[in-house]
């Protein structure tokens, strides 16, 4: 049986709703942050990153949120989240995921994780300053270029949804007030009805 | 005709080995950092986001290595760089690639474009001082753990090693010696030696 390692408020969250989506069978173990979990050596023998998510297969590990959305949305072709088999069709969706994890998620990471990029206390302040505006920029980049509505990708939903949804949902914290991107405000109100955000919400906070 | 966007010495190399390992017939247009053209109108047309790589299709325009590497690899099932259908095999692949692009591109990042995550010059400086750290603990990672060998995934040449090749690259300038890496020293001087890695660095240089 598949088990996801997930951790409240973190983009675990994503491949936890694309499970729901495609009716997985799956467990869910927690990782608490506020413990450390993720570095105990139990964990770090799942995942060397020492990060979730991580998808525990049968036939091994698999890490990084648009690697393990590929895989659920290629496992459960059948369901709302299967993903095309057409190259460009997947590509355009991977393109999005990959913004997401390589500049959106980073950009927000700045705010509680800038040690992992300097040691200077001054330093480390200085990039939580940067994360309203950078978070802003990529939001308005997503609202005006790249959602197409009303899914990410257009009339099909796909394994975009989640992502967005997930990374969306950090807005407010981040300083950014989320009624400055409608289209993306009103796809996370969406989202936030469907059965299998609920069931995936319910699940990880237990 | 497929159209590649690159920038000598980014990561657009990865997608152009890939292409030239395909087998494609491509057109590569070089956009230069130092003039900004990555911010003309002309080229924001293509791309918003105003970096390399891009690749334009006659469906439309591909953005983020990781996305164009599978879009190479699944438009060329028969070559070398063709992806294999097997969700998980792919998966993990998609993997290696996500952490390169999120992570191992990140970290680099923070050398000269501290900008983008600070304004204060102290801090853009103090960011610039934990690169070669980092960098050495993501390439220890891929060394220790990630790398299978001889190729990144095994004994198949995939997507993920025209990726791995062009990271590689930056570990001198970023203060890393690659010596310290073995595994990944190796694969980057068998992989320089590969016509299809010698045509992509010659067409980009011009």
């Amino acid at each position: 049986m598949l088990k996801l390692y997930v951790t409240p408020a973190t983009c675990s969250l994503a491949s936890q709703i694309a499970l729901e989506e495609g009716g997985a069978v799956y467990a869910v173990e927690r990782i608490d942050f506020a413990r450390q979990e993720q570095r105990s050596p139990d964990f770090l023998r799942v995942n060397p990153k020492g990060r979730v998510p991580a998808l525990v297969t049968d036939r091994g590990v698999l890490t990084e949120t648009p690697a393990i959305l590929a895989f659920i949305g290629q496992s459960f072709p059948e369901s709302i989240i299967g993903v095309p088999k057409d190259p460009f069709e997947f590509a355009r969706i991977q393109s999005f995921n990959a913004y997401l994890c390589s500049t959106v998620h980073v950009a927000h990471a700045h705010k509680r994780r800038g040690s992992r990029w300097a040691d200077d206390p001054a330093a480390i302040e200085a990039m939580t300053l940067k994360v309203a505006s950078n978070m802003g920029d990529c939001f308005e980049l997503i609202e005006n270029t790249m959602f197409a509505g009303p899914w990410v990708m257009g009339e099909t939903y796909s394994i975009a949804d989640p992502y967005l949804f997930t990374l969306a949902g950090w807005l407010e914290g981040d300083g950014v007030d989320p009624a400055r991107f409608p289209k993306v405000l009103e796809h996370r109100q969406r989202m936030a009805d469907r059965p299998a955000v609920k069931a995936a919400l319910a699940a990880v906070q237990g």
